[in-house]
């Protein structure tokens, strides 16, 4: 197990789906700096379940209780310990899922990895746990945010149906306007019919979110073996669901030449900017000061409310039920989580770049 | 920076592109393991600049000198000291490089974010230094292939041209027989040609690297921060010129429905297995015995042989000549990086994953 | 801030003195081992205050809550987080410790590193936090105990007042039938009494524990860096007041010649062993497989019953009252503290040890 | 095996004694320093063999070589790669040592642990590879020196020779020039005549050095687990031979009343200060302003010319001839040693301390 992310800002989780609480600490953050519990709370509700239509209708209220850390309204530079309660794990009826491996999910690799483990809804792989990565990001981003570093993340697509456009065109702020948290309204709604539709043929459906980064400082990356750009796919790979990470122009960009790829300097008021941005706002694995954008791509809930062919612990070849309350489209609600790992990388080097150099007063 | 790579395993190294040598040490090999060198310099020689007309020409022998951790032809469980001499690095003018930021590459965040930088040849943001990953790929893989794990990388796409099947239908090892390293050679040869083309405009292209690692055994993977996939995902992003890395059915996987992309186990012998594997052998971060497959798209080589506009350290706009020797396409000679970033996160993973677990003898 | 310690078994801590909680996370404990909780409270209650009259009688019940990783009394090899609440902390004035610096205490230091405190009881720098190493401590035992490895700690000596012989005549198990957690009943006495003299003079005394691990595997501590008598060291190091370590035969074998210092070699019904162990149970920084004792000295608790001179945070000289409830001898208490940081480096020890060499199954 | 130390400056060392050569990387240093590698070696030579009477007469001239990381002078903030070839390994017959344990060397430990060993003068295990240490103390060394941070070692114990008074009445700077590095010219030739007795009578004997750290900014130390104090206690018991290390008044402060042994603050010219200093600079783990000093043990050496009892590979009982050149004293050429690991860990603590708090620029 690992359950400890980062360098110098670090994030450490606990918890199981189905077992008292679920928590975390957060440790590393620099002191003095106001925290605003509210903010945390508002990231925790976008991520929650049952905030719409489009998502499952389990009931959580997911409030985070803070424990350490914070004193007065600011961090003191010690850990900031908190727990999230679950409370709608009660008098449930596992015992369907004790022995059977569910198609797609961790429950098989958790067997054999662990021979002793937490059946009840997933356990430690369930996406629940996404929730203290919440609010480990969002306090980096209220750090980041007196930096003016701007972090905001959208839902770019879901199946087949993609937002025509680069983020530069959309007020991503209006994503948090619509279900499906699409900056494209007319996409949205196109993208909410599919959700709806795949859900009720009882199926799941992919999707891709994309996050951009304003106002990163030139100089964060920790070459060669920390390049921010590997910290960010390390971290995105680390949540639930993700198959693919692109920066900037991505795989499309790999298809094309040099001489239109190469992003051209230029300075203008004695600022040094790129004429265009494939690189995604990094290069040599550190930020130049532009834009850092990126897309992540998740695959289709594993559950789905049909009959699936599996075995059991036993060896037994076993049909299992699709049944109970599910998502038919995670990235609506992946946005929040997203973020937050963007946060958490981006503080993190923050901090380590202070490292690069030595000055009097530290 | 961070220049060490690993957790129990460990790769460090150093060393600048015109520095006198590069080098590096890998900590935390098991103890007696015999140790074939010539097969490291094998992975080297694939490596290396000049093996053929689609790389770039200059002249590096690229021979390994092992200073420690192997005795009598075997590992002794203490750190393996290595260097590789620079040869081509004497009594070069890089003055031009010395003030000027090439576009798309490293020297302005470096100058940046280092202030003072060794701006020969990219110094330490040059590709120069995979050569030390490779030695240490090649260590890893040795040992991985004691316990039936094999790690092979081929050249899926340049460019538009790509490889019309799925990595299962070919044999990957006669990738190894054409310049391109594609395993298939009606595609190998339109790739030669595409290059060829590129080569004679003086521009560069990008292109994709597959990887397949068969024999993993079950269980490798240390969720909820350092699982499989975000580990491989960080790896290859550490790699120059990376821009996207996408697992199993990566990207178009996220396209589809749960009810088409779910891998539904079967069992044939008492040996659980799943009848497709979209989730390229990894799920819920821990492998599952199935094949571990991965795409890793590079960017265009940024050094072109065409004029580029740019701007100095003195915020003056300049014109870059293009010239010198350069790839002009990276992913033949990326073949034995990628495979040998994946050598060491598998043994990585598979030495953490012994602590899972606690018995009498360990 | 640096709140985890252990390198695959790892031990994280929250919490302020005066906070709503404290609380911690214990990853990488192996899965599959039966945990009793009770008697991870029984080694809570064996620090907490209010237990004898020769400790502070603040008011905790120091109840630990469990709130994952361990599922059907079993470690499932997920995080176990746990908290425990704090009590005695509402409704106080600790306006006086606001502004003023308490000698030999933490406050002028955390006032300059972090400039925003909490300056209540200390804050985190309060021997609290101790209760959480208490409860890892308490777990890793339980799983070292299974394989025949037994921790046990006791008060060498109390000011000028020591145990005359060595460890190995005593039955440690006695230590914990008097007040001061002495093997030695007359000795015990002695201490009994210093304790109390001092406490009625408001002031305070320093003290050693010595702590004894029988059966350990050979093979544990992981040189260069990482040697076993390290790791002790700087864990012993990090519980508060801590102001020496020694091992084996410590200062003491360091004014000895080599003649009579080396443990010379001999074996018997084909086991090999040392004739004297003056290394303590580690050579070359490995576990030999004799006992393995050390010597951690603990200062006089700093809050002592008089009047101080001091400063405050605006530069002005102040006198400080001395008053509340403290401890007047810390070493009994930490006994327990001792033997739980003893536990996490050996398990963490054990655990890293399983990587030094590769097998088939592991 | 664990051949890194550090947190964001990381010193990873590799090399057998009888290999072709050892050396090391020293990553993390901030860029843009000078460097002065005449110092380097000045501070080899400090510790390196055959530099007088009293120590072992083999020869090893110990000249670095940088490889990395410094151009034209200064420090560029990428890894310095360094090598120190083995010049007196040539043709020697070690087989007497194949097979056989010397008694409190590392010989049986490292057979136990590892299986597969390089036995020639004690392989990995040997103490030639603090050269490395002090190598990359020595380049640590320069960089605090800038900051005003001055770290000096001597020898205050020979046996039972020691010091009579505090370090504070020395100046430490006197202790090179005689052969054994005591500030105190009468005690030093006692210690001098001790070692050529004890060398005469074909044995050895143990010692304590001091070492002194003044300019210490406050602040350095990361509570609760990676204290100063901690740290600095690792570090030394990394050494080769250490069995002890006190912080201030150590051993002999646990004896005492706190009213006797608290430092009392007081304050002039703005300047806090605390009029006694039994602390040793460090309180709750962190710097406090005042001079950093501690005590370090060091075991007489395990090799003797005298024939000694011991058992070999096969189980069966040997008797061992002494035979060879030795050091009689080790702590002559601790020195460096000491002060080379205490400047690494005050160099990756003032760069820690630097992400405390967050600043726009960093």
């Amino acid at each position: 197990m690992s359950n400890t992310f980062g360098n110098i800002l670090k994030l450490t989780t606990f918890g199981e789906s189905h077992g008292l609480a679920i928590g975390g600490v957060l440790d590393g953050c620099p002191a003095g700096i106001p925290m605003d519990i509210k903010q945390i709370q508002r990231d925790l509700d976008r991520r929650k379940p049952g905030q719409s239509k489009l998502v499952t209708q389990r009931k959580e209220s997911d409030q985070v209780e803070i424990l350490s850390g914070i004193f007065d309204g600011m961090t003191t530079g010690t850990p900031i310990g908190f727990t999230i309660k679950n409370e709608d794990q009660k008098s449930k009826d596992y015992s369907h899922l004790k022995d059977n491996f569910r198609p797609s999910h961790a429950d098989f690799v958790y067997e054999k990895k662990y021979g002793h483990r937490d059946y009840r809804g997933g356990g430690r792989s369930s996406a629940r746990e996404t929730a203290c990565r919440v609010v480990g990001g969002a306090i980096a981003k209220q750090i980041l945010a007196k930096y003016q570093v701007k972090i905001e993340a959208y839902v770019s697509a879901v199946g087949e149906i993609k937002t025509p456009a680069d983020y530069s065109i959309y007020n991503i702020a209006n994503a948090e306007n619509n279900l499906v948290r699409c900056p494209d309204d007319i996409i949205a709604n196109k993208m909410i019919d599919l959700i709806a539709k795949t859900k009720k043929n009882g199926d799941s459906i992919g999707g891709i979110v994309t996050c951009v980064i304003k106002g990163s400082p030139i100089g964060l990356g920790e070459p060669i073996y920390n390049k921010l750009s590997a910290s960010l796919a390390g971290a995105m790979f680390g949540i639930n669901a993700v198959k693919g990470f692109e920066l900037g122009s991505g795989f499309a960009g790999c298809m094309r030449n040099g001489s239109a790829e190469n992003d051209i300097f230029d300075i203008e008021e004695e600022e040094v900017f790129t004429k265009t941005n494939h690189s995604g706002g990094i290069q040599g694995g550190i930020s130049n000061g532009q834009d850092i954008y990126f897309n992540v791509g998740f695959k289709p809930v594993a559950t789905i409310l049909q009959q699936q062919d599996s075995v059991n612990k036993l060896g037994e070849k076993v049909v299992l039920d699709g049944k109970g309350r599910h998502d038919p489209c995670v990235v609506p609600r992946a946005v929040p989580i997203v973020e937050a790992m963007a946060a958490l990388v981006l503080l993190d080097h923050f901090l380590l770049a202070k490292t690069n150099h030595i000055q009097k007063s530290y």
